[in-house]
């Protein structure tokens, strides 16, 4: 391959052929490729597209880039979620132990939070002694003893992507559907999955903002999961208003243990609940929703679900005492208070809660920051509550007063009162399979 | 600036303004910005463009990365011809010389041939010891004492173009109206000079194709020349077949000899004529054109023209004797010929004839290549001459066969015989003026 010719080939608004792509994730992969032209590729490939066939050669490539972890002991389809990102969406920490207590195989790969929405990593961290970076030789050993794992990308998964992803994030080259949905689907195929559910997050505290780009992403996603033979569909979700009450890590934890426990609030459990009965369908546990929705309840209501997380936190080294006892639990010791300005109904916007949390410490601007498992905001009166002036709508957790200054403006203005209730959008606004 | 930030706002179809333009050079010229993010930069200006007034500030910015050069000595507006390249252009050799005599002030700054066009400081170096590459100190003194050098660009010159050309040239982010405009302005804006007249090529063998995309060229580089102060017009020039007979750098300084002499090809005569003309006129030495024009047939006819570049080449280290005596010009000692294939009207493809001559070693592919000076071609049959199938259309310089293999069916291909006579277009098509 001339690379030149390959980076013309797209400026001009061209199709890249799959030898092409291969030799440009090759050249990435190996560092054969500078970044200078690698960048400049990425630039034409945001302005110009990349066709669904090179998208999925591009993912492919991606996935070859390192290993495709198979799990030769286990009988069962591995099955995953991904979601897209927002604040407090803490369903992973639900929707894992609840499948896997229905009979599903569960190897899931998390991400870190990054900018305004949080990461699964750093709620799992939270817990006094979980360990996230397990080996692929740990990894196989927990699905074949306990069924499950909740870790983060081991460097033989897509290493191209890792190389890909940090050139993007200094060049302004994120924002590509075709690019995000490489990244993503690239390291969910590479966890060695046959089953795949998307949870496609829409609204302001979403990556995309509107229904269009949410549906458009979601399409890229599950084709390209169809066309490695990961059977894949994708729920379009609500993000609003941030979902549950708790935003910052430790006291999402102790949603999620809530959760399990048969109490937390409704949607966090029922967004957990309908992914988690998704993944049963795609992962053929159960080919009927009706049955998989019974057989998930179920596993709540027992507590089968709180005791898969509990061996899941025994296996990889966290202190099973801190899901009773949630002192143990690092919850940050200062606490303030954002009041209703008037008389009405709460109005949340997510983003500006998100960013909030970040300046508290709970989540990262660069990569290179570190978190604080104990801050976070509780939402005290949710949207659509009707207050009055002076009431308390968001509690702010923070350390020593680490970060309030920028926080508080934040949360003063994702805070609205409105004179009549808004209306909420259901939480799943629509389910996308392919074709 | 965060150059992230920077590059989005590009990326996104937005204008930078002048600050940002400004640090965007700066980084690029002290080496703080890295190469990625200038590629990155790069690309979203191909595809997203940049306005009139963000281009002269990119212009601006380069001219002011390095020295722009004055002649506190010498009275008169300093004046200078740029082409933007074609087969067998080789007027500067001609009009500086004629310019000059009738009283202008040429710090003339050229570059090496690179693809298919030839370069005036591979030309000028076919005359044995001329020295292309004065120092500043040098050219102020040539022109202190005979108002004319004919140089390479020094490194003081336009320091964020180097380095900015280096990363277009492996990025593929040659092609863009704004970048080529900033690229050529800069430098000719950072000689001195107070008058410029551009020669914008269109055609097969020119950079632009077609005459709407010269004229748009044209006036991009008129616009900005005029936004620094330097009194500019652009001549919209026919690039069809080759200019003049010789296409090879020895050859071709035969050539403009021979035409400095009252002899030489119609062609290479009037553009070189008219060229240096419009200088005269721009740089103040001549309001009335048809004086000007008076003034440099009569340089010509004189040989007052041939004694100034006599002077010129003394005064750069060459030897003069090759003035008079040609056989001190390296000529190839081999030959070849391409014949008519048909009865019939020549119509020459001078982009053809421009590979050719690099494939034979007279040109560059890329700026590693050594050029021979002997080495080119010769039309014998120019377009539109009515010849027998088996006449020789032209002749091949060759160093014992090297390149022959692909320049041959180039030639082949470049040379068309037609039924009946092509009519050529006007040697000049427009004239560009600012406003």
């Amino acid at each position: 391959m001339n690379a030149v010719d390959l980076i013309r080939r797209k400026r001009d608004g061209g199709a890249l052929d799959r030898e092409q792509i291969e030799s440009f994730v090759a050249g990435v992969t190996d560092g054969s490729l500078p970044d200078y032209q690698a960048s400049a590729l990425l630039m034409a490939i945001v302005l110009r597209g990349m066709s669904p066939e090179e998208t999925a050669w591009l993912t492919d490539a991606m996935v070859r880039s390192g290993v495709r972890v198979d799990y030769p002991d286990v009988d069962g389809i591995p099955v995953d979620k991904h979601s897209t990102g927002g604040v407090g969406d803490k369903t992973s920490l639900v929707l894992a132990p609840l499948a896997v207590a229905c009979g599903a195989v569960v190897p899931m790969m998390s991400g870190r939070g990054l900018g305004h929405t949080g990461g699964t990593l750093d709620k799992l961290e939270s817990i006094p002694g979980f360990r996230t970076n397990l080996s692929l030789p740990e990894l196989r050993k927990a699905i074949g003893s306990i069924r499950c794992a909740l870790i983060g990308q081991t460097s033989e998964i897509a290493p191209a992507d890792r190389r890909l992803y940090a050139l993007r994030d200094v060049t302004a080259t994120v924002e590509s559907v075709p690019l995000i949905s490489a990244s993503i689907m690239s390291k969910k195929i590479a966890e060695g999955i046959g089953g795949l559910v998307l949870d496609v997050k829409t609204g302001s505290g979403a990556f995309m903002k509107t229904l269009d780009d949410s549906r458009t992403l979601a399409r890229s996603l599950v084709a390209i999961g169809e066309a490695s033979g990961v059977r894949s569909e994708a729920l379009i979700t609500r993000m609003d208003a941030p979902l549950g009450t708790q935003v910052g890590n430790a006291a999402e934890v102790i949603e999620c243990l809530e959760i399990l426990k048969g109490r937390g609030p409704d949607d966090t459990r029922e967004l957990s609940v309908l992914l988690a009965v998704r993944m049963l369908v795609v992962s053929g546990v159960e080919t009927d929703a009706a049955a998989a929705d019974r057989r998930v309840r179920d596993a709540l209501a027992t507590g089968a679900g709180l005791e898969v997380f509990r061996a899941i936190v025994q296996n990889q080294g966290g202190d099973p005492h801190a899901l009773d006892d949630y002192s143990l639990l690092p919850l940050a010791p200062d606490e303030d208070r954002v009041l209703a300005a008037a008389d009405g109904y709460v109005s949340l916007e997510s983003e500006g809660i998100g960013r909030a949390a970040v300046a508290l410490g709970a989540g990262r601007a660069t990569m290179a920051d570190l978190v604080d498992p104990g801050v976070g905001v509780e939402v005290i009166a949710r949207a659509g509550t009707e207050v009055r002036a002076g009431d308390v709508v968001l509690l702010v957790r923070h350390r020593a007063g680490r970060g309030l200054e920028p926080a508080r403006p934040l949360l003063e203005d994702a805070v609205r009162i409105t004179q009549s209730p808004l209306v909420e959008r259901p939480l799943v606004l629509e389910r996308i399979t392919n074709g």
